[in-house]
């Protein structure tokens, strides 16, 4: 039977702000990616969120960034690579106090927002967030995108890599995510999201946007949280996703 | 044979920002308060501090402070107990990865600045620093002011308590600290920091600002070295610990 | 005909986040209390709010905070006087260049939060946001309690001074706010809360938490956005007022 | 007789942290680039620095950055035009206050580190900054680098515009900077920075890397303030200056 991973970001709010409907999330998730204060994530948010999935036994990833609270970590930065490096060890350290506190451990790191996309095709900042997570822990496995600079360059320094993909996103022939701000490059429909979902875990398949059917390997799907309705689309996501005989469950 | 701790605050740069002569003061020290981003201390100079004093067998300590860069965590906050708590947990825990790193542990909490005074007297914030290390690591060392607030809680919450005493500061009759503001606060003459330092580590005692000679039991005590010729003061209390006898190397 | 003016705290998000629903808000007050950045409030948003209320016509007053982000200001601190007083004044001209951009200006400063609660006894805060206020314009009006030391170090120091009052707020028998926290402190009913506007703009009048009849003297009352049905209740209140006779216009 | 402007980045600390030497520059620039609290600059400092200026008649310029104290503002970041273009009109709002409080005004802009850098060559964030700008005063003057898109868009708006020149950087043949991290790339010689600025101001000349005398037309000389040796280099390049028959003023 296949199973599939489903993986979301939580934990988004800041002080009296909330983003993230952390409780329903965790519901529907197997992974959550958790802020760590550099684009989100107070301290106090960090242990309420590590608490409740611990409880419903979600697993707890490092969702680190650039130091951006005013850019929401959405702003591309130069960072030099000792800085970057020591910048994701320090997040992935402040959350493990709160994974532990809570009975378990972060088990996966992946980046946030700009430092997310920088990291699929720049060598130097890859490999800076592959330094911080082997700072922090030789043997947490690296969240990314198939074929970025980032799993290219964590699984040279032997940290296990897992592949995400995204079912409200548009893939080109060549098997990448057709830039956002290109026309139909986010899908809408619930419906096609649901469908997708289904052939992304079961068959490792999806119709990219020329209308080949291409293969996209990944073991974690993305959903996201922080839209009107999305929260109810994860649930359908994951519903369907059992009906199909896919096993949803946190990669191992 | 007696011996006593040397403690200082270290690596309270931030960015661009220098303060603190971190290498000099870790050839005179045996415990570094590395500050931990809240009040200074940038990601990577936490790292570099934790590799420095791990080289030389310097124990690191996680100087935690109120969330306050513009102010060098020297406002008073009324920071809710929870928020405080986590907010301590969250800097013990982004400073473990880098002590980790080097091969070595966090393996005490000293708050700093005005969390310091502020847990002196104040029950809710001390219980509050003492769940935040409970958070992280039940089996930490809370190093701060004897009969204060925060060892008292420390103590009852089963952690390990260690009091730190000042050669440079003038003590009332009744053993506390003579406040900062009030005539003769601070003791500058450095030959008399010197002997002090001694009194105080080799006798447990130290003439009050009445004259009397008052006892102070303390296992560390406590350098500055962002002034002018501290880190030379520092030396020189080092090395009149020695030849008075006393051993000078990290609290047990 | 008397006239009461309505004040409201008004962009209050930060970045990726909103808080208060600042269209709706501006078609119901007269006085938009604009967050300037330090608790909440960046540039961009700070823009926007000073653009739609001079549309509008709606009068710009600076929020201005302690420097606490995290704590959306509600944390007090003890800042130094000279420190309080240049951020107070930091934080009116940076609202200052959206309001001139928008071809209006800032026309009075009311503290946010914590601040706002601690001028209302501590003298020395009080003395430091007049004297921010008189830095940045000393022709500023100032909005606070009646009675406060704010309004009272504001009159002396010879800037305007504009007492508020609370629809939604308990009084005590000598017409000052019962303590959130209190049993009673804040009233719930928004029935309740349309009448005694009415009382307070109208009669000048309010029923103390004892039953007895007091008088508040206040040329604005304050309005809450942050809360569900807070803009509908602000709306009842203000077509409330219309028809008890009370002209609802901003302060002179 | 020819005359030239000198201007230094000033106020560059942060709350407990000093960089620049404020006083003594301020006896030998004739204008002071004033950091404005997003890569440093706190309020306090800023007042101090406007009243120190105005004292001595040195003219107060709005040194504006990308929103980064970790990095000091060097770090470059992909603001999005509009966000950019509020946040360095918020810097210069803040800056005016102080600067009017002590009876001057801000009177030009010029970008600091990775957005001075960056507004050399992209045509987005040159244009946000220019509107940032034109939001805030439509008259105040550009400071920047000659055939910068920073320059030509400001002059297109309509703002006025101040080229100025390194002494202490080599010159490409075409007359652009070379850039640091090339060999060559900063001049170190105290008496050739000396002797290429007096060859700048009154010749409107320098010898490029490859040895040819190229022309390069400046208003300012651009000193820094930050390095050791640096004030005293600055006072020789004065005092060279007007030994060789260069009036040493403001740009008009």
């Amino acid at each position: 039977m296949t199973s599939i991973d489903l993986n979301a970001d939580l934990g988004e709010g800041f002080g009296r702000w909330r983003l993230t409907d952390d409780e329903e999330l965790l519901s529907v998730v197997t992974s959550a990616n958790v802020a760590c204060g550099f684009h989100a994530g107070d301290a106090a948010t960090m242990r309420r969120v590590c608490e409740q999935a611990a409880e419903r036994g979600v697993r707890i990833g490092a969702q680190v960034s650039y130091r951006d609270l005013a850019g929401f970590g959405r702003r591309a930065m130069d960072v030099p690579p000792a800085e970057l490096a020591a910048e994701v060890a320090y997040q992935i350290g402040a959350l493990e106090v709160f994974a532990r506190a809570a009975g378990t451990r972060v088990s996966y790191v992946k980046p946030h927002g700009a430092l997310y996309n920088r990291v699929v095709h720049d060598e130097e900042q890859a490999g800076a967030v592959v330094d911080g997570v082997l700072l922090a822990d030789a043997s947490l496995p690296v969240l990314g995108l198939p074929g970025s600079r980032l799993l290219e360059r964590a699984g040279k320094s032997g940290l296990p890599t897992v592949a995400e993909a995204f079912a409200d996103r548009a893939y080109t022939a060549e098997g990448t995510l057709v830039p956002r701000g290109e026309e139909g490059a986010v899908v809408t429909d619930p419906e096609a999201v649901v469908d997708r979902s289904v052939g992304l875990a079961r068959d490792g398949a999806v119709t990219s946007r020329s209308g080949a059917r291409i293969e996209v390997r990944a073991r974690s799907l993305c959903l996201h949280g922080d839209t009107p309705g999305a929260v109810e689309l994860a649930r359908r996501v994951r519903a369907r996703l059992a009906e199909s005989g896919v096993r949803v469950e946190a990669f191992a």
